[in-house]
């Protein structure tokens, strides 16, 4: 375990073209990362798998792809655009910012929690612990100053006007919006599910730990709208739904654990996050949350136009509970990531490292290899008859050794040999990742072989 | 062809679930559309068939996932930063602004091409022309101005300092940026190709057509890398390959046309648009560019970081020529509706609105209608069976007719009906979309069938 730490895995990273900084050539861009061609394939299945599992397989959930740039009064109805921010002081030093609970979470240890307290407490705690500038040293801050999370931006249409617009601080509003679109369009009835993919963003200026807090971030939400009285079980069950989805896609049981909210908002009945044992510690996975029938109220109240759903049966009109669970793709991948990766002796002493990735989120499903080049011929008409099916990779170039290993790293759950018998009795190798087992089967029978090894 | 107005397309996406306003509650928001249920479906099924073709499928096409906000400084070696605006006039008697060169090409009912004209070519023209404002009538014109396309935000983490940031107006950037690190990491060799497909931001101002123009919009790209002297081939090559998806998508070749750039910029060689007839008329659907080493060239000059490639044969190093290919989800989306969108007369007068979608991107493949209500058990048997294959819908309400019709309209290629015969034979009806034929067939053998319709 102690071999997981996360500067290997970012390396590993950086080096198999899983994850680039963002804009590395002009020094980076703070935490942005840009999906290599190895990363974008594990990003894109686990999103496939999460769709698959939480709108194609479930009855009444229907997929929405709201647009990022909303109209501004969404966000007066969300509360962001008066209350969504952070608490920086500036050092008057070096002219450096930082959020001011993170200054007295770090300096206590995490001993101290700064959650809760208010603007003044703040200041009068860092001023009675003589909290010093992280970066220069010095102590000598501004006072406290809020510092909006939203990014904004503007149109201009109209001479002299520049209306502010906003970068979606979060997806769950789109699904909000068009609640009453989807539920007409769909003929849906109470209790059903939106779920959406996309990105988010927010002006987020604490170090990000990799993936796991960016100011760019892709969301996969499910908000199910349903019965007050049924919000309970629902949400229990989406915890349950949640976990299992965690487990399935190939995170272990025990370094997964539910972490219940301390404070609810005022509206909410039960908040509970799962937690994942990352290599830095347990932090939040995802998200569960009873939001009782606030948003749906914000926004008949906002607009101006009834979100009220008409049961069909009593044609009781009524404002659906909703139960959200949220979960970040990147977030995601990092524990994936963090879980698959392994160094493992071999016999003989040497060590390989292997991403133990599930086979339904692995970039590559196959990779082929001729153990020869003059089977380049052969080994080429495999590839382009298997890459019909699913990723593959080809790689003729150094021992099958290296081979092997570099596919390891990458987390390639098969390898397909071929040799010069392969000509002769049309038959390949085929390598298992995990346990470098071998067997030898047709090359006709190889697709129903991997295509059933890598279902979700 | 007459019945396909991009009204009623417009109405059935709306009605049906394709796309919705954005924002709708909030009386929308200027140029945004929503996917629905079965919109979200459509365009994801179109960019898995893209990624399919020009990824999975192609040998040395890598994908990438770059940050949508970049180091302000790719914008200055792109010239975006400096020069990508268009030219505005804002009438002072009711405050509308407009698009100089719009108003010049309206005017002439596109006589005259404004493109090539300088800012004071353009005022003269309006002036001798007298072009009214199109809003209120009046002639009474600012001069003209320049406004910015790209969204400007800011982050802002050391006081004081506002670093400006920009929503990317192209995706191409995140490609171009990262050419070294996926050439490095796959081990790449010239030609091979970069793939993406992501969000890009422009602050449109002139009305958008539906899909077709909007200020948030998602494109697809490849970008190939090659020697200087092989471009020219690849380019043709791309064009072909761009027009086959096309087509293989299900546009007809006869809606389809090359369309040449008469100006090209200074760098390129050649560059080429395929247009689809769309119902407002022919409009470019992707654009296919020589760029020659400009961008690699570009980036290298403002980063200060060598973008060469090494051949591993020759040892020589150089910028690779590029050769773009780039197409729009919203547009092609726009164009498999307009291209699908049919009016039937039927048999004893009726008419059927019938979505001819290609079996690969319909959003669902099968929805299964049990013929009475006391068949739902043994549906909803089959509809969880089923799930797990592809997108499926179920649906009990209404006459078998009103039923198939709904699904019609969203292009559903089959409809399985369960009856009381399939209690005791084990076999259901199963209708194709277009022809309406029906054939009885084992529930066992369901799955199959339709996997083989669906490829692409």
């Amino acid at each position: 375990m102690e071999l997981k730490n996360l500067d290997k895995i970012v390396t590993l990273c950086k080096t198999r073209g899983f994850v680039f900084p963002g804009s590395e050539i002009y020094g980076g861009f703070a935490n942005t990362w840009d999906f290599g061609p190895v990363g974008v394939e594990l990003e894109n299945n686990i999103k496939k798998a999460w769709w698959k599992r939480f709108v194609q397989e479930s009855p009444n959930a229907y997929g929405v792809d709201a647009s990022i740039l909303m109209n501004p009064r969404t966000w007066e109805a969300s509360g962001h655009a008066q209350g969504f921010s952070d608490p920086k002081m500036d050092c008057k030093s070096c002219k450096q910012r930082f959020r001011a609970d993170n200054l007295i979470e770090e300096h206590s240890h995490g001993e101290t929690e700064a959650e809760g307290m208010t603007t003044e407490q703040m200041e009068a705690y860092i001023a009675e612990n003589k909290i010093k500038c992280p970066h220069c040293g010095n102590f000598n801050w501004t006072p406290i100053r809020q510092f909006k999370l939203m990014f904004e931006t503007s149109r201009g249409t109209v001479e002299g006007e520049k209306d502010v617009v906003y970068l979606r601080p979060e997806t769950c509003q789109g699904e909000y919006v068009n609640f009453l679109n989807v539920q007409r369009t769909a003929r849906a009835k109470v209790p059903f599910a939106i779920a959406q993919i996309g990105k988010s963003f927010r002006n987020e200026i604490t170090p990000g730990n990799f993936l796991f807090r960016t100011i760019e971030f892709e969301q996969m939400e499910l908000q199910t709208f349903c019965k007050d009285e049924d919000a309970l079980r629902i949400y229990e069950e989406t915890k349950k739904r949640a976990w299992q989805f965690a487990e399935d896609i190939g995170l272990k049981a025990d370094k997964l654990r539910f972490h219940d909210h301390e404070k609810l908002a005022f509206y909410a009945k039960a908040a509970c996050d799962i937690q994942y044992k990352f290599p830095v510690g347990w932090e939040e996975l995802n998200g569960v949350h009873h939001r009782s029938t606030w948003d749906l109220s914000r926004h008949q109240e906002f607009s101006g136009k009834s979100m009220l759903y008409t049961d069909p049966v009593t044609n009781e009109k009524y404002l659906p509970t909703v139960v959200e669970y949220s979960i970040g793709v990147g977030r995601l991948t990092l524990a994936a990531l963090c879980e698959a990766y392994d160094e493992e002796t071999l016999e003989g002493g040497d060590t390989r490292v292997v991403m133990h990735l599930h086979p339904a989120i692995a970039p590559y499903k196959l990779a082929i290899l001729p153990l020869q080049k003059n089977l380049s011929e052969k080994a080429t008409e495999i590839y382009s008859a298997l890459a019909k099916e699913f990723m593959c990779s080809y790689d003729e170039a150094g021992s099958i050794g290296k081979r092997y290993r570099r596919q390891d790293e990458i987390g390639t759950p098969f390898c397909l040999t071929v040799d010069f018998d392969t000509l002769e009795d049309g038959m390949v190798t085929l390598r298992e990742r995990d346990s470098m087992n071998q067997i030898r089967i047709k090359i006709d029978e190889v697709a129903n072989y991997i295509n059933e090894k890598i279902k979700f």
